[in-house]
């Protein structure tokens, strides 16, 4: 739950949409649950505008279905990344409006529950064709958050022009996220060119000394374009999530 | 020079404040000027919102100083980073204003030259006394791009209610920079309480299995907190820089 | 053979409950066993207060069962680390009573051998949901040396408020084993709230720049926070080994 | 201020040594207290078992002699690592009463404050000559913290007769600090001969694909010895530190 | 075609055993072969000692026995390394009397061309089961190549009394070759006791912090103990080949 | 379209071998054609001298033969590298004259475009029989791109007199692109012996210290003679590419 | 002495320039000249096209003047890299013609020996002012060796139109060289948009995740244009040299 | 004191030359001698066949004095190595017939006690000319063993007739040192010529991605040629010691 879906529970109790027992059990979820295998942190919307995101890599079918399901009962937007088929049918056993992104190996659930929050565009580059599922957990956490997206892909500098051409669409975005692998060179030239915060994403593609993904890392750490910061090597999600905070106009009392 | 500072030129002529000539004067100068050792792109201002910074380290003094009196005379800021004394001495000859700080190790000049920009403040965040030269440098850099700034020193994990009881000042910036060495582990539990973007800059400060600030690299690329993102080991300038674009970004009619 | 359980032996004949015959037997096994393939240590649990355990990946089923069946020969507790499925089978024709830990991977056997040690718990912290396999490693290896164990799972720092509201369990405990993967700052966290002794086990668990746990490793062996001591990556054996130790030594006379 | 000083300091009012004055003074301090660089963190002894312990490379000698200062003045002990001889300068021109250990780089004042807590001894062992001084900073810490200390040096495995010929030093000790540059393998033969704790301290000594400690930090990681915990390279401390934590022996209602 | 052997031929071609034909066509082999994939090096044998041994790994069965068939025709023994069993059937099509060690991973033909050579015995010692298919691999290498060897499996640091009473066979050895993973340890403990040259061979078995063998590298490398010299991670054949000739006496001409 | 073939195509024009309808059609294309998930550069050949390569590991089959028949629409050569089986098969679908080359896993289409370059010989070497997948992608390439080849294969510097006895041929040649793994002294050896351009491929052929190539990566960029340069390992498309850009050069007018 | 030189210096003969004495002396010098502490390579100039170059870095001044007379008095160019001011003082007491290049730190003699080469002109494009030292090396050693150049500074991608306002310079050259620090973009960007060869040449500016030119190496090797070769981080020498034997034309007999 | 001085010690008691009290004396030591810094290794010769061997690298000049002044008066041969001219000017005052060998970085002390070994010769060979200060300290350590050695300095792959054309040289030797930086490519050179052991010393020699000595380390780990063995980077001491048990061995009988 986070602090404008708290808003508006309160808001339909008060107009009568909501019944007082209804929002009683929805806000009567300690602020962390424990299962034998995990402690959901029910709260994290309230603190971090988005609830526990279910990280399914290195967790059983059972396990993640299981989270997904207490997520969903506390009445919040469930999101899995870096999930298998066998994740996703797990889920979708105890959630019929689960949805799964092939390419970005996301689940999705309770869309519903999903408030536009971005103001602006999140943009989303690749170098390669090979890049685009980064990108797409990336675009996948960026709508799921509440923002509107756009994309652009296999615009590396090998061909400069390609990009170079879109100066208007990246111009006109509100944050920028640079999905590239091998030297990842593509972050420094958008970052020079845009006045715009850039966020790059090292991708393993590549081969010998990319070292699944150093090189593009480190390139994209020693960008000599002022305004790129730089997540873990395939984090599309880590990418997506801070774009988002980016993009949310900071509230009124702060 | 800047957008911002562009407009001003055109309202200073149209006023009457600024003479036709003295406008041409500074408009005519090149995208990019050559000196025998440097190609300054006096457009950085237009394209990315802030004027070319020099960075001093590997130059000599006189090819700092030459640099920086070429951005003087377009009407631009100066700021130089990494820059020794002598750097500074070079400058100072040719440009009287110009100011050191030597904990940052930064050059600034022509101050009357920066721009107001938005209301949110930059909160500078350091896990040990150490840090503080580089926080010191983010802090300056957000400064001469027009922001306002706070900032805590010193309170790193190994005595958590230091962090715990700042977190009204935590939440209530509009952009956080978390400067730790050694593990960096305080951009984790700083990412972990906001909802507000976190920049976390690893130091080289540590010992040992440090490898020269490795180790807070590594630890902030893998934070378990999402929306965290990370600039190259002791870049206080590249925080700040990104600080202020996000910073203008979400506070932009505030 | 341990030294209280040579005591024990030794009570035993006083009191009637051996022969002279079978103690003569389990005696009469000389310090180092020679197969083929390996040279059982049977005085390790005199010089190391427990009989050698055994590492079972990189070994053939029938070696560990070999070798399993003359440590059990010798009156000692069996116990296998990093064991396979079919490890286990083959163990298990040899020696009726062999238990297998799926999650852990460990191979336990004449249990009735283990002799309870101290009065101290043995805590067993995770960062996260996928990390219980190493601490599940960590708790059997505790357990079979004789040790109250205790554990908190996925109390990670992203969620702080889920390990602050336990740090009465963790002030309680004699020794605390803490079991992260990612950046490792939940060691750090910890170490700095409890005034026993911490071990930190790094886990592979990750993905990118966290290099199969080289980031929490770096992390932990850099902790800030005073009285951290490491292992080895995801040596869950090796920091429930030691605790055990320590566990014995700080309540000795409890 | 840690708790057996809490413990003395009421006990001192109740019999008529110190004054409600004086004792209100020493309480009052606040749980942190802020400089312009540091925030001291008084409770540390409380929650550590030792008050916060300055690292003083990186810090200037003003900013040492300043924190030792408002230790001192909370009635703690003061003790900082890494010092050199102008860290020191500063601190006794602050307080007269402190005392510098060349070779471990230490500085120690206030030393009366110093409860005695240990149970056993402390054994530092160390592999060669050049791995005193980081065997001297661990033995400082160890008896700033309370405990005996007892010390065997240059008896590396190249002649392995030195460290066997000391089997019985080495089974009569509480805990042992294996102290070892180059290949470090003296840890793994100490950590096969006993049945009590080990922490092992690899040292930068060597040369070439020493890698400036990281040999032995790797070697003491992949111990085949059992019981074997690891520190950072260098880091006397931290092993003095934590070995301290492991001789004290649990209080009666932990 | 080694020297020796080029000796026995003329020494044949003398008594009447071998016809001029015979010897002719042994002669007349090029020193350096051509296949579309391979130039086969024919005078390895009067260069260095032995024939040129097959790497198998990487090649193709076909390409093996394509090589391997050239060597037995030129009279030569024939050797391979990192063999599967698909090269070994290959082989084994084309020369009859060819065997394969399973756990060593070598193919062997000709057996009746090895010369006796090896004035000494070539001990080869592991510290663990599992180093035992590399030290095969020594084995088998120093074999064939002319030697008496001797080994003793299991005896690592971890129970030093294993290695220390067995120090008769250690010093009665010509060369000694130590197989170790983890920390290797053994190697600078073997090194420090004897007065033969002691190869060592770091294995990649280990886990974690082990990096496939980097930590026992590194630990041989920078063994306290004069005297160890070091091959490759994994490299039996090697360690055998350099072992063979250092234990051939030197020829009185030389 | 590369610019020779640009004025084949007008010349065809003018004798009326082609349609003004037809040469309009082919120069049509934009320069850069947006698929969903690629963006081809369609002008790379007028650019670079040779149209766009598919590197298409990472790619879908579907991906490749989608971005392979646009670029064959255009009038240009296909050519595609990393190539599998199915990638080829899905590619055959579309080009009916496609060929696959499954030693160096390319795929060749449209070879009837390719223009005949220079008058001097590429000339690959490889130091063993495994490293001869990587030199025939650089052969295929070479070839592709109009260009005489030549080879050697298995001539590396345990034998030294295999690549001595064919100095005449390395030094006949226009530029030598030497194929090696393990330490790559190959290189080194032959950057020594000739006056022409050579460019050193390292390959991932080893294991151990070799480090998946970086063994021989490092080797090459250390290399003492002078005139080497260096790709990435197994970057024989590389290779091949930079040393077609350098026969065009070199024999511009032979 | 090169094998143009030798066509001079025997048709000097033949003209009458040169006595036969003369010509006598300089060709009796053996193909390589002991002194106590160098191996002179007189032989290289006909081998590789130019004579032995002097490396300094490591040797003592006396070292480097004594190996220079030699190679002047044979008749050869002479040409020290890595020079310090005192290797030059030395030299300069034996040649007095010799000239220092203090920001190359290179040392130059008997340069009437130059002959000219190129065909084309080597272009050296910088990235940063800093990377200046690197490319005069690479200027000083292609203009020893008989070509003419031209250059490009400070052209880095965060001002891309710097370099793309350049192009018509960039598709003149007939090989450029690109030398840049930090993330070294500007290769992958030249290298797109040329058809000649690119040598790149990483330099170690930059700091932190740089890793003394790291980054920079790793980016040029992944480079996603073809027809980028790599030398040794900060090695212009190396670059300078190969450029050179590009640049040469082919001879008509090879 | 090695077996063969305690055999000469012997005999010169029995035919009078020294009297019981002296041989007394003498052989009164113990096998360990402690100093507070150090433990002296008296039986080593007996154990290794060479004293032990000081390593004065991270000790005192007052350190290596005090153990220099101990292992004379046990009547054995001084030597140390890495040592600096304060050292030697310590250990002068205490033993006057010290010698120091500034390039080698030894100091030597009652050399009248080296025990010829041995006919075979140990050829040392360098690369290039800065490599000799490692070569001197092999050489320095294979005389004060007592070996015949010879050397060939600066005969590097970069020009090959340089090494080729003294393979009468290396084929006659009984071991081969080879010391080399850069690629290292000289030893599997020299290990594809000969039949004799050959022991590689890599060197950091070289810059950029040599790494302080890695790419010569890599490249020598991973030598096609068989029969090279290889020690730390710079280890002369190492490769002189080990060469010196292995020509004993091969020339025992000689």
């Amino acid at each position: 739950m986070d602090s404008s879906h708290l808003t508006r529970l309160l808001s339909d109790l008060r107009s009568g949409k909501r019944t007082v027992k209804q929002v009683e059990r929805l806000l009567a979820a300690p602020p962390a649950e424990s299962l034998s295998f995990a402690t959901i942190d029910h709260h994290r919307g309230i603190r971090q505008g988005f609830p526990e995101v279910i990280f399914c890599e290195g967790k059983t079918p059972a396990q993640v279905a299981g989270i997904a399901a207490r997520i969903a009962r506390a009445g919040n937007v469930v999101f899995g990344t870096r999930a298998s088929r066998s994740h996703f049918a797990a889920v979708k056993r105890k959630i019929r409006s689960a949805r799964y992104n092939p390419v970005a190996r996301t689940i999705s659930a309770r869309e519903d529950r999903v408030t536009p929050r971005g103001t602006g565009t999140i943009l989303v580059v690749t170098a390669g064709t090979s890049d685009i599922p980064v990108a797409e957990e990336a675009l996948e956490t960026a709508r799921i958050m509440g923002n509107l997206t756009d994309s652009l892909f296999d615009v590396g500098v090998a061909g400069i022009h390609r990009i170079l051409s879109q100066s208007d669409k990246l111009r006109s975005a509100s944050v920028i996220i640079v999905v590239a692998g091998m030297e990842g060179a593509l972050a420094s030239v958008v970052g020079g060119l845009v006045d715009v915060p850039v966020i790059a994403v090292p991708t393993s593609i590549g081969y010998g000394a990319n070292f699944q993904g150093i090189s593009a890392l480190l390139g994209m750490l020693n960008s000599c374009a002022a305004g790129v910061t730089v997540v873990n090597i395939d984090n599309g999600f880590g990418a997506g999530f801070a774009a988002s905070l980016i993009n949310r106009r900071r509230t009124a009392n702060a």
